[in-house]
């Protein structure tokens, strides 16, 4: 048997065994060592994504272990292969996939939403999600693989250059990974947050960060940028103050990356971008190069990716880190540790 | 002396004589054949721009005309050369003029603006400003070129390749002019209007056009696109209600250009534009290569202009003019005769 956590609906979630399910053809079953808690997890445990969950739902995306059994005709992978996953399954037909573009398939399952996810002992995923992690890394700093690539796919697709201006509304962790990546890339990088402990957390790691709401933000920018502006702006926070602000911070053709889910529309100042000739690109999950980005920042130690890991829990005591998570949190990463 | 018409402040306007400032050095003076009536001298005549002008004020910057006289240092052009006027006279030292967008120039003087303008029968500008119109080219065409050089930018900067699906929200001039622009490119391009004037008139020039009031757009693109959705999508409109539907028309990784003045914030849906990973893009006025891109297409008689010049007045009725395009209007483009 296989241990797993469940959401069960309803803000609930649960603990127990399940039946592993047998890779089939093309498919590899892994022992998963760890799986973070991302904020769709969250999402998930408010009930918001009942629509394409079905319960009980064993969640989790953001996982990192070790092959344990592979299905027929997989020959690339074997047992003890140090693997994480990249977890979207496209359909393969549709115009975005045709386009080259299946990373954000018109019918993509995301794997830990629409089918069953990374927070059981034993997890069959197929072997096209499969990107190799070095031995060297170890299972923690793995699972912080797939979000690591969302922050690479945003950096990349917002064409971030030695020396530019970089904003990055919104410190959570994928805010953070932005932050971490575009510095590595060259930019000099000014995190805006309201949350006093994530304030903190990007000062500690040696960034400029500040209160957009005890700081005028546009001000600040001006006068470091010579009156210019940010080169780029990253939307993480997925508030409509801070989208309604976007626009004041980016420069005469400066970009404007928007990474947070805003739910409902809001309101955006288009004469801005018109008079500037802003442009803004809407960026979602990775493509495989963004793993692969992603493994060989974290194989090089090129960020400070364990000062991410804030604690480590059971399976069992996955409502925990939902608490945690809701109460604003004074952490950045929590990780499932789901190994038998 | 010089006839002019002036905008003199609430509504009013008034036409007189006016003595023509003699060019400066790098300057020319040009015998102002035609001037096309813009949006934006609308806007001027409804008091909106009030803090730009200074009263009485000479407007208007859609121009065709002769040289009359050079000033000193004015080498590359002789009285009796053909000419249009890109009317931006940028500073040359903020951000933007040396980042090389010296069009869209932080402190940008817009030549009929916040200078004095074309609607006058001898006009005097910075020779920088002049692009040489074809023997071949009417004036009354001639004209044309600078809303025709906004279209090409748009278009430029939109992307429009061979083949492509393009929707054009708002057909007034501009709109109009970038259908064209778009349909030579060599898109295919549906129109989405609800004035049953522009409708008609697009429909005539061979246009698939819709009323979105009627018509459930989102639908007849998914149609006409395979399921995929539209590659881009112009807003010409400046209505909330296109900006609201804008990023619901356009396919994974398409493009939405901001053409219009949106003068309030807008809602806009930020969610679709991450889910799709579209890319959203402002663009205002042109650049030198628009302008050339835009006399060539007018001396090749590659797009129907002459259907474009609706009427033609002497310059003592722009108010009429005004009321015209003011009822919403059955004209496209009113010309101003500035000639002595």
């Amino acid at each position: 048997m296989s241990n797993a956590a469940f959401y069960t609906g309803k803000r609930t979630v649960t603990h127990g065994p399940v039946l592993p399910r047998e890779p089939g053809p093309g498919e590899v079953q892994i022992a998963v060592s760890h799986c973070g808690v991302c904020g769709t997890d969250l999402h998930i445990f408010h009930g918001n994504m009942d629509h394409r969950v079905r319960l009980p739902q064993v969640i989790g995306h953001e996982s990192a272990g070790t092959i344990h059994a592979v299905g027929s005709g997989v020959e690339s992978w074997k047992p003890g292969d140090r693997v994480t996953v990249r977890p979207l399954n496209p359909c393969g037909e549709c115009p975005a996939c045709k386009a080259g573009h299946s990373h954000v398939c018109m019918k993509l399952q995301f794997l830990g939403i629409d089918t069953p996810g990374a927070m059981q002992s034993l997890w069959t995923v197929p072997a096209h999600t499969l990107h190799r992690l070095p031995d060297g890394l170890r299972f923690e700093v793995g699972a912080l693989i797939e979000p690591l690539a969302v922050a690479c796919h945003d950096v990349r697709l917002g064409g971030v250059a030695s020396g530019e201006f970089a904003v990055v509304q919104g410190c959570g962790p994928i805010g953070m990974l932005v932050a971490l990546v575009a510095r590595h890339a060259g930019a000099r990088v000014l995190i805006a947050e309201v949350n006093a402990y994530r304030l903190a957390f990007a000062r500690d790691l040696g960034f400029e960060a500040a209160n957009p709401m005890e700081t005028d933000l546009a001000e600040l920018i001006a006068e470091a940028t010579g009156g210019a502006g940010a080169d780029v702006v990253f939307e993480v926070s997925g508030s409509a103050a801070a989208a309604a602000a976007m626009t004041g911070l980016a420069r005469v053709r400066g970009r404007i990356v928007v990474v947070a889910i805003h739910a409902k529309p809001v309101e955006v100042d288009l004469f801005r971008l018109f008079w500037r000739e802003i442009e803004m690109i809407g960026t979602r999950v990775y493509e495989p190069e963004d793993f692969e980005k992603a493994i060989a920042l974290a194989e090089a130690g090129a960020l400070p990716l364990e000062r991410m890991l804030s604690r480590e829990l059971p399976l069992d005591r996955l409502a925990d880190a939902f608490h945690e998570m809701e109460g604003g949190g004074e952490a950045m990463k929590i990780l499932m540790r789901c190994g038998q």
